[in-house]
């Protein structure tokens, strides 16, 4: 990514980084929950780079095809009870040394790769239009395929959920499921990007991993992908950031509740930025700012976004508020990040173009 | 635009296609209603193209650089007690004959063209942010201009309104207003559309032009710019089309109440369509279909417009119902429209190149 007002430079503190592999394993991950008193599973330098492998908690819904030897040791080992309370399984948390509360946490991802090229979406129960009258309750699941050049996914094959979608990382057996074709004449654009990231949170305890919040988690905004960078405020000495729920694509709503979910390896650059602060999960990309806020409602979540982009301009631009207000109005985007996670998000776009030198 | 299943073809019936002028005038407008029973002020057949002069209802905020002679006559000659309930200056109605209720009236849109290279933004007290403790309780103009090669807009200068506003079509005096200098190094993308469309509402009556609805009306998408087609259900005899309010510019959301309100001509094709029917207003760009949908509060906005989305695509698409439901989660962007027209409105973007030939 170019450089810009908020992203570190590549060049800086390059001589002392570090390389870090962070290998997912069962005592590596942590399913279903945050708890900011879990011990590092890494310590790195702020400026350092790690190499994070994170397995999706969906593999199971295409055993054969998303199931490698990482996948199985971990659902073999971690109890199915202690899979709570929510559903995703992350990787870390990884010790930022330095961090403190109060700081940001720079999370530049450098690259996301696939492990497998399938996934899986599932019409899950907490999906938009589960409990809506037309439609019928039970769970579908639909395997998506990459192509080999990574534009387009296809459908591999769609199937009934036997019985209830409630095991987290349940394998279904083949004898289970009545395989059927999916739809042709249709593609999904591949959007690789991770849909959970996060530090620890303020609050303590086992916190479930579906609402995102301030601390970041289950965004799950399709643009976080390769070549971005995520600003987190700290709230742990350490940060303790993880990360995992990688999608292949997914849309502004996730609207049947997942996105392509499969298991992905991600490249990352961690810095501590004690330069300043901002109060909500910024995501920067080549083209825009995006200013994430969440509530139960989306007419909250627009608002709070809102107020927050201006005071982003306002900091960051040297916009006055009235200006920036005319100036989200006409430029800004307030869009719709996800309406499935308990906490429905919004963010506002800002586009970097619009922010020209004199000539 | 490219030809697609629904759009109708730039050949057909074009032996026999007219051409009108609708010419703006004190006679050919109606200002902040919609009502049925409005006589038409031409009269066209199914496949005429129709160059109508659209005049803004915010030419007074500047009336320098927006009042030219139509605007002034129109201004002249409606009194401003018969103004409202809405702010909109609409030209119209234009009766399509044959057009039915149940029918679908298309509209292409041209091309749009602005009067002036000037333009109004208001933060209005119907802004989203308005009643926010941050704000002070005042109305604050900003006046863009658009460059000579019509891509992007600056401010050209901008003041706080001299009390409230709340006269449609107030001229502003020079000795009521300090003008300032607006921001630096900034500038907006020009996205010409028009934010008014519609054909008269099936409630008898005048009704404000503020709120969307499934005739159409201030839908403030501004996607609806030129080479697109909107598509509205037909509620009266004749459709009545009406059109106005075009925008220089606005982002998704159109915060602060309006996007850079400007007069524009536009050149559209109208066409009665009883080959389908669909029940919300239907936009079609050479990219994808839009669906919108509208309520007071987000969420249901948005579970309409999906809803409304999956029929579309079980209709035009073939797609059972749950493969609608995937794919729309993958591929499909839920957006919000705007947020200030006391209908908010969501719109489901179907983007066309998922849909592939088999090869």
């Amino acid at each position: 990514m170019r450089y810009s007002k908020l992203k570190s430079s590549l060049a800086d503190l390059i001589k002392k980084a570090k390389l870090h592999v962070l290998e997912a394993d069962s005592e590596t991950v942590h399913w279903g929950h945050w708890d900011n008193s879990l011990a590092p599973v890494l310590t790195v330098e702020s400026g350092d780079f790690v190499f994070v492998e994170t397995i999706t908690h969906q593999a199971g819904d295409a055993p054969e095809l998303m199931m490698d030897e990482t996948t199985k040791e971990i659902y073999r080992n971690i109890p199915e009870e202690t899979r709570k309370p929510g559903p995703h399984l992350l990787t870390g948390p990884i010790e930022v040394k330095g961090a403190e509360p109060g700081d940001m946490l720079e999370v530049q991802i450098l690259d996301i790769e696939p492990r497998q090229p399938y996934g899986s979406n599932l019409s899950a129960p907490w999906g938009f239009l589960f409990d809506k009258e037309k439609y019928e309750e039970n769970e579908h699941v639909m395997i998506y395929e990459l192509d080999d050049h990574a534009q387009w996914l296809t459908q591999k094959y769609k199937y009934e959920y036997p019985g209830a979608y409630d095991v987290n990382g349940r394998v279904v057996g083949e004898d289970e499921i009545t395989k059927e074709e999916g739809p042709r004449g249709m593609r999904i654009p591949a959007q690789l990007h991770m849909g959970t990231i996060g530090v620890a949170p303020e609050e303590d305890g086992k916190i479930s991993t579906v609402p995102p919040s301030n601390f970041g988690g289950n965004i799950d905004n399709w643009r976080i992908g390769a070549d971005t960078a995520m600003y987190y405020p700290v709230f742990n000495k350490g940060a303790l950031l993880s990360l995992g729920d990688a999608h292949l694509a997914q849309g502004d709503s996730e609207l049947n509740g997942t996105g392509v979910e499969a298991s992905a390896n991600c490249l990352i650059r961690v810095k501590v930025r004690k330069d300043f602060h901002f109060t909500q999960p910024l995501l920067e990309t080549e083209e825009a700012w995006h200013i994430h806020a969440f509530n139960e409602n989306l007419d909250d979540a627009a608002e709070e976004a809102s107020l927050k982009a201006i005071e982003f301009l306002e900091e960051y631009q040297g916009m006055t508020e009235q200006e920036a207000y005319s100036f989200l109005a006409l430029a800004g985007e307030l869009q719709i990040t996800q309406v499935v996670n308990t906490n429905k998000g919004v963010h506002v776009t800002i586009p970097k173009d619009a922010f020209v030198p004199e000539v």
